[in-house]
């Protein structure tokens, strides 16, 4: 029941501005709850993912210099570059992971749409922190800001992973227990390996980037289960 | 019918407009209307909001200092974060409406486009306006024009609902008077608000900035009506 | 005849590509034609004119001045607001003109997707003529170069609407040679109409803006030629 | 055999990935893959590459001098729209690419969609490899950068084709021999004329240029494969 516990502030938020409704407290039935339109969320949210992925570059300036000064100044972008492909997969992943939840989902309600506009808050704050992250690469308060982040999109994609597992009415298959528990730890892997890398910018900026490359490249090769192995090539040398 | 007379001016500019129309003066059928794509007019508006809750970030600008001063330079940011994170939820909010508004449509006609490229035009000067508060948080001038960009939205939303609300053959089902007379109020409440935000601008900024904020979440908390109450676990702890 | 001849040099534009092509030459039948995808064409097509719709609003610039200069810094801006609202409908026309001609098409083919590429090309030049005229409002030259990308726009509409007259098999309907001359006058008018206002520009700027935007009200006008009739409140007073 | 040695490195790296996963050395049945979604993957990937593609503008600054100065400046940023042009169509075509690519495709795995983020990288780093273009149009620095860009989507489009033609269930037809036979020698052909353009960048700089548009143009051609004729005017004269 931890688990629960853990999200309960945050539904508690949603229960107190919904009290705010004249319709609060009433309990609907599954006639009286309007369909939202599900192909309109993804779509838009699928427009915000790859708005974000693509702006990640506009970060990038071109340097300004004389001919003979172009290598050094490129040399000097590259912290830059590091950041941006660290920021582009990890906008990629949680595009899938969002890819993923709605592949899940029958319905949505009001409190979803919300719920996805925060996680949306903090996908959409990232080309932000990451510029941040590439003007100054080795300062703690930047690599700070980035995973707080971080944790704060995983924090907003696991309270909507139990949102809809405690309404199985719109899930397309109910979340069983099983499910949750092997999911759940790798939520607070992650947040924890983030944190560990918070705590490492103030003293080995390095270690941090180290970190944060990590956990993209361990939760990307989780994230590839299922792949289709090749079929051995029949026509031979 | 004064709810009528109040858009008539709206839909007088529209009927001059057409007045310039070979067609003008001719009655359609339902058979001679051209079925236009409600999907494309959907796809095209999601795209719009999409980019601008995306661009929104991008008004506020990466500090450029020595590392010793990037506190202070990142405390001098937090005025455009809370207009960025204000502007967010009331793009968020709109999208909302507007999926709420077409989920209610069966046909478009001409007009409609045109009414909802105005709605679009509205809403596309928000990060404008939204960037001009973050610059200038505590002026009356930016507060007023941000006050008044959002009246414009909600006055452009009012004019497409009692279009369509006259226009029963392009709803799925007609809005009975009493559905109107149940929204016109909150539209009325929302932009007299406005209105006093507006005024206040001049003499207590963040009496303006708490009106702002408490619409956002009154208007919010009354959207979130369906909500799907939570099962209680079953297996227990 | 004639209409046919002045599209003629395009076409062979296209035909001179396709000799480069180891299958020039050959006609295909309609089994031979891969059936490409049109939605995605109109999903990319939506993408691209929903970003330069939003874009616009980018070329504005925040004033950055003391406070007490910024009621006149605003109305510095006033011209670049001016042109800023003229190119968001002209946009949105554009856009809903491809909606009318995309409606129209059973199939495409890989001649239209390089054909429609060059009318994205001259759309997406919008926002820099566009803040080009808010930057230098009265000098000859941006309103030239604004006024040629427009007809740029218009010629290259054309060309594709008879690409599509000469290609019955790729239209849901045949267009009539009635339909082809009732709308090829239209596009004469616009483009006349352009060239005076380019003409305009290097001796009565604000002549050249005043066609800009009667061109505008007066093809909205027309596109507005089936709008749904009120029908009269039976409740009444 | 040796066109699947050429991509084994590739595929070998996503093993590798996959090793970190619990289920690594599983192989799934076809009932036991969850179907992606493939809409979505289309969607997303067309917002990319729209995105992208109106981006290119951003980069083409507004000169800020006297209006006097302003034919001169204007001249001065031909190079830059010369860049534009070539990058846009660039994209236009990589978009028709993944167009066809996935017009092929039934289902998706979990790699192809890494696969794809990693084809979606390189592509989104053109606006900025253009605009250094732009900037230094005549230095080699970014001639090279700009063609080592290219031959990155080229072989990652490569890698993909390949990735689907040895995994026939993923595809609606699986792919002849001859059908790859005949593929990959363009691919070479295109790379082998961007490594050439790469050398002379640092002895003939407008021969790069040559050879960049020459290649868009030759592969453009081959694309139009498929016009459908024009039908003789039957009306007459």
């Amino acid at each position: 029941m931890a688990g629960r516990r853990r999200v309960f502030w945050a539904l508690e938020v949603f229960r107190l501005r919904a009290s705010f409704s004249p319709a609060a407290g009433k309990t609907y039935t599954d006639e009286e709850v309007i369909p939202l339109n599900k192909a309109r969320l993804e779509a838009f949210s699928d427009g915000v993912f790859a708005i974000v992925i693509t702006l990640l570059i506009l970060d990038i300036k071109i340097p300004d210099v004389q001919p003979a000064a172009l290598p050094a100044a490129l040399v000097d972008i590259l912290p830059q570059l590091l950041t941006y492909i660290l920021s582009f997969f990890i906008v990629g992943l949680y595009w899938h992971l969002h890819h993923q939840v709605a592949a899940q989902i029958k319905l949505i309600d009001e409190a979803f749409i919300w719920l996805n506009l925060v996680w949306l808050l903090f996908v959409s704050v990232l080309p932000f922190t990451t510029a941040l992250l590439g003007r100054y690469p080795l300062q703690p308060i930047p690599l700070t800001i980035y995973g707080i982040n971080l944790i704060l999109v995983n924090v907003t994609g696991f309270v909507i992973l139990v949102y809809f597992r405690n309404r199985p009415r719109l899930r397309l298959q109910p979340m069983s227990s099983a499910e949750l528990r092997a999911v759940a730890p790798i939520y607070v892997a992650v947040n924890s390996l983030y944190a560990v890398a918070i705590g490492a910018a103030w003293f080995f900026p390095w270690l941090s980037y180290a970190i944060y490359f990590f956990v993209l490249l361990w939760v990307t090769a989780r994230s590839i289960r299922r792949v289709i192995p090749a079929i051995p090539d029949k026509e031979g040398p």
